[in-house]
């Protein structure tokens, strides 16, 4: 979430950079086929209840995807899409988009419980799904996108951080190449800010968005699978609490979870506690310990000073070095959209989404709630 | 431990000082007279199988003790002793030690599994005791040096990070002052580097260490309890295991422990893993999340490029702020030496420091073994 946040508010800036220079241009239109390559699939998006939908919608459109049409339940969600999207056609069901065979794939910003039975949907009407994290809530929804996904061998893909990372792959290519010898452990933290005021009521109520360790837990499961290499998984504990937020008693703002793979450990943190002060929306953080050195990520902020985000921190048995990572490349979009036409994995496995995404409802599920006492 | 051996590092560069300069100086002996307070208590080491034990003898002597005796079953230990501390009487026997009414205090940087019955000992014999992390090995002695610690009242004090630093105390002033909330959790990471060449045997078998979690954790438990304020606690769970060190098999190498208290959660991770190019012993870190802000502490090294230890980062609603803890006051001596003389607690209270080493021996004793398919 954090780097959909993140990118998000760059891309905010740019296109605003992009209207500002509208007078000089064409057409807004115009300019944008001139940034993107021409269309390679054709997509569509149904349910737009998280902004992240616009980040994801943007990626795809970047990879070579053209948007077709759009359907939500909120009339005033689809008239805020289509100001940002007028090329987008506004569907009156959800059927009338999985029935259109020229769709491809179908993005989805809905309410996090009700992705999966939408996604399961998008896949027996042979479509691909990227939906927004969590991708699932509950163990039965987890079995059954498991059992259809199976069925129908489409692509249900959850947009989680690595994805639209520049620091991830990163330290994945270095590790790769021995920088730290043989990865050990992660240690992923997922603080987020809250922002009440601008949240919709389904975000105060864990049954919509699954829980904290399901809902933010996403990138920090997916982390560890990705570089501890580990396809078996123990949840060693989990514990979760709504600690501050009594006036959302259905809200968690605090989960946490020790794992143990069968090529390394894990633990992560996720809360709802940034504080105002701070640059970013939360100071995401992912620590990762090998047998010869380690890296720290500083994903969204650098406490020491540095602008920005995308910081690696690389300490091994020769050296200690900072990497700027503000400039890799984000290669999703092209990947993945590859994958959709050649039916490949190449942006990342059915296998990893899914075992990362199952880590979650199973912490969630078997998460001892924390109480403490208050003073 | 690394603020042991931070300290260490600069005393022996201190001392190394002193001694090129000793030729321009009286003695030695005047040198250390004048850098030091009039004795108001005295006392004895007993055991120095660990270096942790200069920086001990040194601590206690600026506080204001007059360093008495010394005895070790190792005379190689106790040569090298006189030579740094030659106003030391070296005693034949512990007993000679235990047996001098003039002595008050007795310091031990002894084998770890033989600390507690040492302890128990020095208690019996009417003094307080001093001692190098960690204070206890296992539960049964753990039981054993409450019951006559009780009986006593004599001090039994283990010399954890939190007596030496000056960023723990920093940070509990800001906290005190309302800084960051209401504390609701801390992470401890304590990686430690291991230099196997000069390590002594017991170094490398679990029976003498206790296991990993109790010897290297024995901070980030104190930390814990002494940031959350909790006096009930739950081992939530704990693993531990050799990861890559077959060559020696009763060593552990990496351990971590999520925890539960009354007032706030926790964990913690350690291990031996600092690799080479890192500029201190280990970068250990502390994070405390509160419900209005958090505090990082850098103790021992800044990745970022700050040079030396002791870095606070704040972020809390107001403001994102860097707090140099290098110049703060270490208080520990003098109130440890003021406590030994009024009976008070104002260093550190007993139960405080058996709840950290009761939680340490606790978590081993139920840390289950990791084992990692060997890739």
């Amino acid at each position: 979430m954090k780097g959909h946040l993140f990118n998000r508010r760059r891309f905010i800036k740019e296109s605003s950079k992009a209207a500002a220079g509208i007078v000089l241009l064409p057409s807004l239109a115009n300019h944008t086929q001139a940034r993107t390559p021409p269309p390679r699939i054709r997509f569509s998006v149904i349910g737009i209840n998280h902004a992240h939908i616009y980040g994801m919608t943007e990626t795809i459109i970047k990879g070579g995807g053209e948007l077709v049409s759009v359907y939500a339940k909120e009339p005033e969600l689809i008239a805020t899409f289509l100001k940002k999207y007028p090329q987008a056609k506004p569907a009156r069901t959800s059927k009338e988009i999985l029935r259109d065979p020229s769709v491809q794939l179908v993005l989805s910003g809905s309410i996090p419980a009700d992705r999966a039975p939408l996604g399961i949907e998008v896949m027996q009407h042979g479509k691909d799904f990227l939906v927004d994290k969590p991708g699932v809530t509950t163990l039965e929804q987890m079995a059954e996108v498991r059992r259809v996904q199976k069925e129908t061998r489409r692509s249900y893909t959850i947009f989680i951080e690595r994805l639209e990372s520049r620091t991830i792959p990163k330290a994945g290519a270095l590790i790769k190449a021995g920088a730290i010898g043989k990865v050990i452990q992660t240690i992923g933290l997922g603080p987020h800010r809250m922002n009440p005021k601008n949240r919709p009521p389904w975000f105060f109520d864990k049954k919509y968005f699954g829980g904290i360790i399901t809902d933010l837990g996403s990138h920090q499961f997916d982390q560890f699978i990705y570089f501890t290499g580990s396809t078996q998984v123990e949840i060693v504990s989990a514990q979760s609490g709504n600690l501050n937020h009594p006036q959302y008693p259905a809200l968690e703002d605090f989960g946490d979870v020790m794992l143990k793979g069968d090529k390394g450990t894990g633990y992560l943190r996720v809360d709802w506690f940034s504080p105002d002060g701070l640059k970013s929306f939360g100071d995401s953080r992912l620590t990762i310990l090998g047998t010869e050195g380690y890296i720290e990520l500083r994903k969204t902020t650098d406490l020491s000073g540095r602008p920005g985000g995308d910081h690696l921190f690389l300490v091994n048995r020769e050296e200690n070095r900072y990497i700027d990572c503000s400039k890799e490349p984000l290669q999703f979009s092209e990947l993945f959209i590859n994958d959709i036409i050649n039916r490949t994995e190449t942006a990342i496995t059915q296998e990893e989404v899914f075992l990362a995404a199952e880590l979650g409802v199973r912490a969630q599920a078997e998460a001892k709630e924390i109480k403490l006492l208050t003073v």
